[in-house]
Parts: C-alpha cells; structure tokens; sequence
C-alpha cells in the first residue's frame, strides 16, 4: 500500500483577519481552523501529517499539542507555497509514497472529499492530482482546463485569463495530491517570475506529467479564510451541515438559523430545539427533550424529555423528565436527578441532587449533596464557602427549607426536618427535626406617624 | 347550494421525519400540520370533515379532539392515496355533492385560495378541479397540461415526462374538488398497475371527463412537509406571513427574522418588537408597547406603553406603563397593575398586584394580593407553600417591606405599614405598624485576627 | 467656493406606516430617518440647512431640537414635492448657491455619495445633478436616460414607460443638486397636470438645461422607506455595513445575522461577540472582550479581555479581565474594577466597586462603594432606598459578607471585616471585626411527627 504524507500550510500570518493570532489559529466553533484541515484528512489516515509552520509557529505547535503524530516543519521565510513545500525535503528525504497538500485556512472539507482526491490519484496513477470547482463566481480564482479525461492541459491565474478563458468557471482549490517523487525532482526548478516575486507551488505543473482534476460536488468545501467575514460565512455553512444531519435524523428546529450546534453533540430524536439555542462540546439530548429558547447547554448530558429554557448548563448531567429554567445556572459538574424542578433564578454548582427534589426561586446551591424529595424554598443559600475553603452542605430525603435560609457548611441535615424560614443553620440537625434561629416578631403599631 | 365534504389524508407514518409521532401531529408552531390542514377549509364552511387515519390513528383522533364535527375513516392498510379515498365510500354513501381532498402534510394552504378553487369548481360544473403551481423548481412533481381554458389534457409523472414535458413548470399540488358522486363512480376502476404497486388517486383523471386547473398565486402555500428540514422551511414561510402583516399594520421589528410570533397574538399599533422576542398563544399587545430583547410572551394581556425585557411573561396580564425586567417571570395568572416596576431576578405568581407597586429585585411573590404604591424591598419573599398546600399573603397599600423579609402565608399585612429588613413574618401587621423580628447587631472586634 | 444649502422634504404622514408618529421620526437604530438624512451631509458641511416640515412638523422640530443650525419651513398643505421646494423661496430669497434636496425617508445615503453629487455638480457647472441607480428590479421608479456623457436626455415615469423604456434600470433616486438661482427661476412654472393632480419636482428638469445624472455604486442606498416592512430591511442592510466593517477591523461574530451593532460603538481587535448580542450607545468594547450570548451593552465601557455572557450592561464602565454573567445586570452608572467576578442575579446600580472583588450570586448592591477583594456572599443586599431618599453603602478591602446579609444604609463597614450570614447591619463595623445580628439555632427534634 502506498504511504501517504499531509501536509498543511499554516505559516502565514492572514494580515487581513487583524488580529493577534495567527490566521490558522482562529477558531470555527470549538476547532481551529488548522484543526480543521487535519481533520479532514480523518478518513484517509495520513502514514505522516506534517504541518509548516512560521508566523508565531510556537503558538501554533501547542494549540496543536493535544493531537499526536504531528510533525511541524519551520519555514522561516514566507516566501510563497512553493517554498513552503521546499521545506518538506529534508524531513520527507526517505520518504516515498504520495503526498497530500492541504492550506491549514480551508477547514471545510470533507473527509470524503479528501478519501476520494487521493483514490483518484492513486487508481490513475498520476503525478498530480489537483481539486477543483465550478465556482458561481469564479473571480480572482486561477481557472483549470482539461481534456475530457479530466487530464489538465492548462492553469491560468485569473489576471493572466483572456475574455474566453474567464468564462470558464471550473477553479483550482489549492487542494493537491503529489506523487512525492515526482514532485521532490521539480521542486528546486521553481522560480519567483512572477508579479509577487513568490515561489509558487502551481509551477510544479508546467514540470509534471500525468496531472488530473477532481471536482468536488460542493464548491463551498473549499471555502479559503481570509478575513472574519469569510470566518462568519464558513460558520454558517458548518452549522447549515450540522443542523441539517439533525433535522433529518428526527430534532425538530424552530427558527434553526438562529440556532448553533457543535458537531460533538448528540441528540435524540423528537428533541425540540427552540431558537436562540446553543449546544456545545460533548453534550448529550436524550430522546424527546425540549430545549430553548435561549439555552446554552456545554459539555453537558440530558436525559429524556428534560425541559430547559432561558438557561445555561454547564457540565453537569441532568436526569429525565426534570424542569429547567427559566433563568437558571447549572456549572461544575451538578448531577441533578428525575422529575425536579430547577427553577427561576437558582444557580447549582458542583452538587448531587436527588430525585424529585425541587430548587424552584432564588437559590444558590454548592457543593451539596441533596436527598429525594428535598424542597428547597426560596432564597436558600449554601454558604459553601468560608473566604479560604468550599465545604459540603448534606441535605437528606424529604426535608423542606425555609424561604431565605442559610447552611454554613459545613453542615449535614437530617431526612424529613423542616428548617425554619430566615434561620442561619450552623449545626447539624437530625431526622425528623425542625430547626429554627430567628428572633420573634414584634409589632410596633402607630410606627408609621410617629416616623 | 351544492352540499360539500371535505377528506383528508392523514394515515401515512412520514418515515422522514424519523419520529415517534405520526407525521401530521407534528406541529408547525401552535397547531398539528393535520390541524392546519383542517383549519384552510373554515372560509369554504364544509358540512363534513373526514379525516383518513392509519398509522396511530388513536393519537391523530385524540390530537384534534378539541374540533367539533369532525369524522374519521379508519384507513387499516395504506395502500396508496387512491385507496385511502375509497375508504369514504361507506360513509359518504349517501352523501350527494362535491368532495375536496387535502392532504394531511400540506398546512400552508390560505383558506382564500381553497374557497376559490370550489367556487370555480362550482361555477365551471367540473368533474374534478385540481390546484396547480408554477414551480421554479419541478422537479419531482407531476406536470399538468391543459389547453387554454386550463382544462386538464394531461398529468404526467416526473419520471415519465419526457424532456420537453419537463420544461412546463406546472404541477400538481395534490389538492383537489371532485364531484362526488362522479368520482364515486370511477374509484373501483383504480388499479395497482405502477412501480409502488400502490392505488393512486390521480389514475381517476384517466376516467373524468371536465377537469380543470387552477393556479394557486404563491407556490409556497403548497409546500408538503416530509421531514424536518422541510418542517422548518414551513415555519418560516408561515412566520414570514404573520411578521409582513403586523408590520403593515403598524408595528416596528428589529430583526424581523429572529422574532417569532403565533397567529393567535393581537399586535397594537406603534408597538416595537425587539430582537430574539416570541409571542405565543392568546397574547394581546397594547399600543406603543415595547417587547424585547429576548423575551417570551405567551397567552398574556399587555396594556398600552408596557416595556419588557430579557423576560419571560405566561398567563398574565400586565397594565398600561408597567415596565418589566430586565430577568423577570410572570406566571400562572399574574394581574399586574398600572406603572408597576417588576424588576431583575423577580418571579411572580398567581398574584393580584395594584398600581404604582414595585417589586424591583430579587424576590418571589406568590398567591399574593398586593395593593397600590407597595415596595417591595429586595430579597421579600412570600413563603406560600408548607410543604403540601399554598396559602395567601396580602399587603397593603403603600406598605414598605425591608430587604430579604419573609412573608409566611397566611398572613395579612395592614396598610402604610413599615417591615423591618431581615424579619420574617409569621403573623398579622395592622396598619400603620414597623413589624421587626431580627435579632440586634453585635460587633466583635478584632476578630479577624483571632480567626 | 459655493455656498450650499440642504434642504430636507420631510413634510408627509407616512400613511403606510400605520403609526402616530409622523414618517420621518421612526427610528432605524438609534436615528431617526430624517436625522440620518441630515447626517449624509456631514461630509460636504452645508452652509444652510432647511428641513420642509408639515405633518405633526411641531414633533419633528422637537426631535431634532438637539443638532444645531437646522431651519425649519413649513409646508401647510402637501401638494407634492415641487410644492414644498416651492416653500423654500422665501427663506432662499438671497442666497446664492447650490440647493441639494433630500428626502427625510431615505436614510441610508453615504456622505461620500452625497459628497460626490455635489462635487460633479460643481465641477461640471450643471443647472441640475441627479443620483441615479442601476435596481436590479427597477418597477415603479422614474427611469432616466442619458447620453455617453451622462447628459440626462429624458426622465420617463414609470406608467409612461413603453416597453423598450421598462428595460432601462437606471432610475432617478429623487436626490438632487440644484444651482439655487436656476431652479428659483423655473420653480413658478410647476404645474398639476398629472394623475395626482400634484407639484411634481421633476417638473423643473423640463425647463433646465445642463442636467447630469451620477450613478450610486450600491443601489441600497436609495432605499426609501414607506412602511415597515421596509423599515425592517433597511435596518439589516444598515447593520450589515456596520457588521462588515468590525468583522474587517478584527472583531469576530459568531452568527452575525442575531447581532446589532449600533454605529456610536466601538470595538478592538480579537473581540469575540456570540449570538443574539446588542452593542448600543456610546459603547466602547476593549481588545480581546468575548461578549455573549444574549448580551445587550448599552453606553458603556469595557475594559480589555471583559468576559460576559447573558447579561445587561448599560451606563457602565468594567475594568480589564472582569466576568459577568450568566445574568447579571450593571446599569446607572456602575465603575467596576479589574479582575472582578459578578455572577449569577446580580443587579449592581451606580456603585464604585474595585479590583479582584467578587459578588457572585444572588445580590442587590446599589448606591454602594466597595473596595478590592471584597467577597460579597450570596445573597447580600444593599437596603439602600429608606422609602424616601437613597443612602450609602461603603465596604472596605478584604471584607467578607455572609450569604443573605443586609447592609441597611447609610452604613460604614471598615476592611478585613466578616458580616455572619444573616446579619442586617445597621451599624457601622469598625475594621477587623466580626458583625452578626442573629438568633441562635434551636433544634425541636421529633417534630415532624408532631406535625
């Protein structure tokens, strides 16, 4: 089998995104764009993924450092693609076998895409095999002739196309399978004769011989990023992607323009997303919930037929048939359990709640661990934290908490008390109990005038 | 007056929309596609409605059993939209007159362009009438010859249209009037003799004599839903009519697309709907309100001048100048007076509450009756609920309550009455009272460093 | 150099906007369109500039009572608009000069168009210039034919149009430059011979001599706004050049199309804004904020790298590195210093809080200064408001306050000082100390069974 080699260039600096970040780093949802044109190569499991780096290329290696087997290439000087494929030479000497060449600023194509780009070339044996497009607009783009084969017979670069040749809207994409031998031989002939005084990679074509073109279905898989309107503009065909696999697969989307989904998440079918929904990392819907409006859930698993709206959930795994919202915050791991109610202005951090325990107004709860059954009445605070430390608040089955109570943690309640409203619970209190810490009530009639 | 029936089909599963639920119990948003089906007929005033059920015909009967007088055909096997026709013959045995047949799918029909295609059935004494479109994209649809009286030559298949049979962009929208009592007589001559071996009912035309074609003006109210996508597309389509409407008729919206609005809402003029906002259900909107951003607004009454925002308002009703949240939640039968301030972190439920009171932050009022130029100070909650009952908390006019007071209903406060910050209330305050129950402060210093 | 005057027609109802406000005062953002059509001569600096008023002309002058060296004139009757023009004879009895005419609903003109109009005017020593438009769509307006010169031959309505004329897409936008002398001079000629039986301005191009026409490079500006509908669309379109020209300064948008961005901000490099955000007022966002979703940010000023999602902001200004949100709101006038965490139901009004402080949950601090590293609990709350008058809260370094305190102002709580929970402080606390204002807990133990 042959050995396949990627490589990606990602050394340029995207001087039009006006940014700190190198262009490559910019992220399209949860991925950068580099990631991306690694990932597409998915399917095609490259023998060795090689990534040129130059423009703060430090930065690039460590936001790359969470995948492995990347080998990155410095190309010191930017001085056209051409060059930055030179620089493969050395670490590529005793390499033999095919190489794919990939811009780290295209991250939408598929890998399919990719599979079939190099299937091509290797089932016919070329030298090179390019992508193309027919582009709406084929504009500024360098236009691809062919013989009926597919076979190139010419490239010419936008400017340098006559009336004629303009009308012709099938482009180059930049996307290229190499024989690397072949290629290794041409590559010290390119030259800068050109108007940016570059060494450009599509020279090699006027060396090699048997070179053919592929085009893919979907022009919008080559989508380039230029600038941060290209950026909004490749995220909406991401989503439109996303969104679509999961309107045919059984989650209905009200208004799904206004809806994002990034592709870690799984949904079930019969979801309901409402607009102004926002799914991210590694989430899980389970069958028949109903999201939104406005949620954001991250990193977090549902199970079925939860309810959530006007919220946001983070890492925390919520439990079926419970009611989120509106107006509430899960965060830092909560696993909330069946048929609660979480409710209007409650935020729950890092605690275990039970099974139809409700936290319906005004609460905050923090690394508690609540019962079954629990209510917890309005205004109840876990004072979880001392200045220096968090400590754990224990709530047992059944209990009911006064409106605008607070527990000291550390602190362990018993099952079925009743807390007292306006008390500041400091001690334990045992099973069965009623715990209470507030004055009585006096009334001073006639205040009023007097005042 | 010529008796008239109407028929429609809704038996089949719509494996497409990969559901639990039959595919015209789907929703498009407040009513089942079945149901908006139904509801294009309510110009045309039928004497009967069939509905042809199948596949969980128990769910489709349950879902429409809010609507009077309508019938159901239990269609056992779904051999074809001929076939579920031929279900009528049992019941409509005696039925003498004319028969519109509308699909179950097909919910953005314009109860004006239905009436118009019986009355030209009518007037024209027609065998059948069927509504035809003119689609920019065929494809996939049956095309409709007729000479220029737009009597029906011909209907052919996409598959079997030949190339110039493929350039008329005239189809068939699936929606027909036939007189009864001829069609009658042809349905027994359908056979099975295609690729899906299934009953058609468009072979009738093989049979009929006077057919005739109408042209519907817009091709999207034709738009058959089969999968999600496409449930989607309607949505907008449906959404779009509503927004155009009300903004004709007075109403300002910024970013129309983001909004959602239900049929069932009244819009007054001057008013101004802001982005991400979502009025639903029997909600009416008094002139020169101002709703949004990011509200929603379901089966609520709003005076005139209200302002809402980042707020969620259900089961209400709201007077005129009262401005709402930013963070607040009105449910569950609120009446809200005139030139209230309901304020951030605020939920109110099922409460009565008078003019010029405000209820800025932070606080929880339920089963409340509230007078006139009450405030309510940040943090009051009324502890409605014991664990198993809710019980009633009333406040006076002019009433001042202190920061993070408890009211523990039932319990009722006088007017002009003073409630001192921290206390929680368990019993009755006349008027003109300070009510206090907290304990005295105590300083102990220095002991910061002790600690 | 050539004196100028400006003269605006914004004397009309505006029937079809169904609105007690006349036409010209509806809002597209932040202006009115009569103000934005003032505001498309900020290039060119007019000598004089005269709004035509008629229709509630008493609320048009009010509204834009705040721009200096605006004249009014009144139109009485609305007998079309060479009859308004006409108006503009006595107060222009003795100027001399060019007189550019504008329309107060068409608000999108660019001040380099209108710069360009009257620079070709003057150069070209033209009686008249007129901006026309290439509409993809051309119905409905005045087509306008030239010679190669762009010497105006002809100007035909549209209803007068032959066949071979509705092919021409050049039509007149109704913005004119007139040398003031000539067009005074044939002015008294218009006549009411037409359908309408009104002063047509187009009637004087019959008289004058040297007319030029100038084409607008993007038709959108013309846009003229007559109902709602097009009051929506000329609101994207005003958003898009807004959005386009951040997204090319540097900032990303994540689903652009739910963002608006009014043109008073201004953004920095590598800002990050999510969905459904609204930056409004005199805003300014620092380097590397991140803000959203669901964020409306209305006259403030961010600091660099401010973090905040689901929250309202106005009035304020928020140091670098500090978090807010989810749902927190700052407004009237909040300082908010570096490193700071505002959480979850946080509504802080016109307080001075400084570095490193957090108030994460729950909390009410109005009317308050708080110095660095102070950690308000959950649930504190400045009683700031006696019923009357608002008082001060001042809370020095390092103090910690306990979950549902209250600080009933005017108070003076010193540094390193800890507020038990519970506690309403309503004296002040001097530095080190401990403050506690509660009842000890009592437990009843078996009670449940009691009760």
């Amino acid at each position: 089998m042959t050995m396949l080699a990627v490589a990606i260039l990602a050394a340029g600096k995207g001087t039009r995104m006006k940014s700190q970040l190198p262009k490559v780093l910019h992220k399209l949802g949860s991925k950068s764009l580099v990631e991306r044109a690694l990932n597409s190569c998915d399917l095609i499991k490259p023998d060795r993924s090689l990534v040129i780096i130059g423009y703060q290329g430090e930065k690039v290696k460590s936001a790359l450092n969470h995948l492995s087997g990347v080998e990155f290439v410095e190309q010191t000087e930017q001085l056209g693609t051409g060059h930055a494929i030179q620089q493969l030479m050395p670490p590529l000497d005793d390499f033999e076998g095919d190489l794919l060449v990939l811009n780290g600023d295209v991250p939408l194509l598929r890998s399919q895409t990719i599979e079939e780009l190099v299937k091509t070339h290797q089932e016919n044996k070329n030298d090179a095999t390019l992508l193309t497009a027919n582009m709406p607009n084929p504009k500024g783009y360098g236009r691809v002739f062919c013989d009926s084969n597919n076979i190139v017979t010419q490239i010419v670069e936008d400017r340098d196309c006559n009336r004629a040749q303009k009308q012709n809207n099938r482009i180059n994409a930049g996307v290229y399978c190499f024989n690397w031998q072949k290629l290794k031989a041409v590559l010290p002939k390119l030259s800068t004769n050109n108007d940016q005084k570059e060494y450009y990679l599509t020279e090699v074509f006027d060396y090699l011989h048997r070179v053919m073109a592929l085009d893919v279905d979907d022009h919008l898989e080559i989508s380039g990023i230029n600038d941060r309107c290209q950026l909004a503009v490749a995220y909406d065909i991401l989503q439109a992607r996303i969104k679509e696999a999961w309107m045919m697969a059984g989650v209905t989307m009200i208004d799904p323009d206004s809806i994002t989904i990034e592709e870690s998440a799984q949904l079930g079918i019969d979801v309901i997303i409402e607009p102004q929904t926002h799914i991210r990392g590694n989430t899980i819907i389970g069958n028949g919930c109903h999201i939104g409006p406005a949620c954001l859930v991250e990193n977090s698993q549902l199970g079925k037929n939860v309810r959530a709206l006007y919220s946001v959930i983070s890492d925390s795994q919520v439990a079926n048939d419970t009611k989120i919202g509106p107006f509430a915050h899960l965060r830092g791991g909560v696993v909330l359990g069946e048929s609660c109610r979480v409710g209007n202005f409650v935020e729950i951090k890092k605690s275990n709640i039970g099974h139809k325990t409700n936290i319906a107004h005004l609460s905050y709860i923090g690394d508690a661990t609540l019962g079954n059954q629990v209510n917890i009445g309005a205004g109840t605070i876990t004072a979880n934290y001392d200045g220096v430390n968090k400590h754990p608040t224990i709530i047992g089955d059944r209990t009911k908490t006064g409106s605008n109570s607070v527990f000291v943690a550390p602190v362990n309640i018993g099952e079925d008390v009743t807390i007292a409203a306006g008390s500041v619970i400091t001690h334990d209190v045992p099973d069965d109990s009623l715990a209470i810490a507030r004055e009585k009530q006096k009334v001073i009639k006639g205040w009023r005038k007097k005042n």
